[in-house]
């Protein structure tokens, strides 16, 4: 059995979703595991990662308008607004997405379907640094 | 360690809620795997995967309608609508729930509760073919 | 490879959430392993598991007004009531989070960030006894 772990950092400027399905192949790639798991999870409250559709970008346009009037930044009763109206948001909005995916390794490379890509969901304004752990396991 | 990979497809014929817990018991069978993690996941962007209580059917028909009230399919600021009106929903109602799926093993069964069944929840009104990914991993 | 499961329960007292981190760092400090992968997984359909921030109370509490909002208990179309105004609202709050985390371990410990914490988030009135199963694989 071989593990392989390793860290990146994608640096956001700002809400929206950025891709980062090619660094995870490319560790998956790296680890030289042909049957297993890419488990991939995003160390931070207030950003997510999510599976989404890659080849149009409109589909994800109409995802970060769902989540803006989902989860309004004026939301009247938060109380937890020290660092913004998008703090508080931020956090929810990471609690109905996720923070971790699991991507089955079959032949070497990861399971993802044809139009499925894995990307980090940024949900405050400013630009921030966000890291980002990988495991891949398996034989 | 060992590690048994396999790949199904379900049918589905319109949204709503699919149960595959067996599918998956028989591959975790299979696998001889006594203790150790099933991964679950499917290779779509418009469908999804829910561990869902699986006794009284009339959980899911009112999970289903609140999906429908959640992420209307007549939402007026959605441009990704190529595919109708069930499409640029069917992605938002993937990330609000889920594409993977990770149960623990032990002593040779899948740790689901006496109320937990795994379901593939489609989100599109056409009849698909779903393709669901496994990784059993354990020893 | 290693591997160790472990079954723990956790009183709940009504609606909120309840810290586990210190239960599944125990754990895994158990294990031994360096390199691997925690999978925790919550046995029930009407409580969830979340990654959220752990530092200020007050993100919690504004999480759980907005689950409140979000899935109202009196919705007028549900049907699956028999055990109460927070019967079905409590499926729901759980497939919009989660039932299972998976944290990748490096150098001996979870890669949780500065401000994740893991929670059981009971979603039901009345006090429970939630069974909460943990996979550590690695090397």
């Amino acid at each position: 059995m071989k593990i392989l772990t390793e860290s990146f950092v994608v640096s956001t400027t700002g809400k929206g979703t950025y891709e980062i399905t090619e660094e995870i192949e490319s560790i998956v790639s790296k680890s030289n595991i042909n049957e297993g798991v890419a488990t991939v999870f995003v160390r931070h409250t207030s950003c997510s990662l999510i599976v989404m559709e890659n080849a149009d970008f409109s589909a994800r346009t109409d995802l970060h308008a769902f989540f803006d009037e989902l989860v309004p930044e004026d939301t009247p009763y938060f109380v937890h607004t020290y660092e913004g109206g998008d703090d508080m948001p931020s956090h929810i909005r990471m609690c109905l997405t996720d923070v971790d995916k699991n991507i089955p390794i079959i032949d070497g490379k990861m399971v993802l379907g044809t139009w499925q890509g894995l990307f980090l969901f940024e949900h405050r304004r400013a630009p921030h640094k966000r890291s980002i752990a990988v495991a891949v396991s398996g034989i």
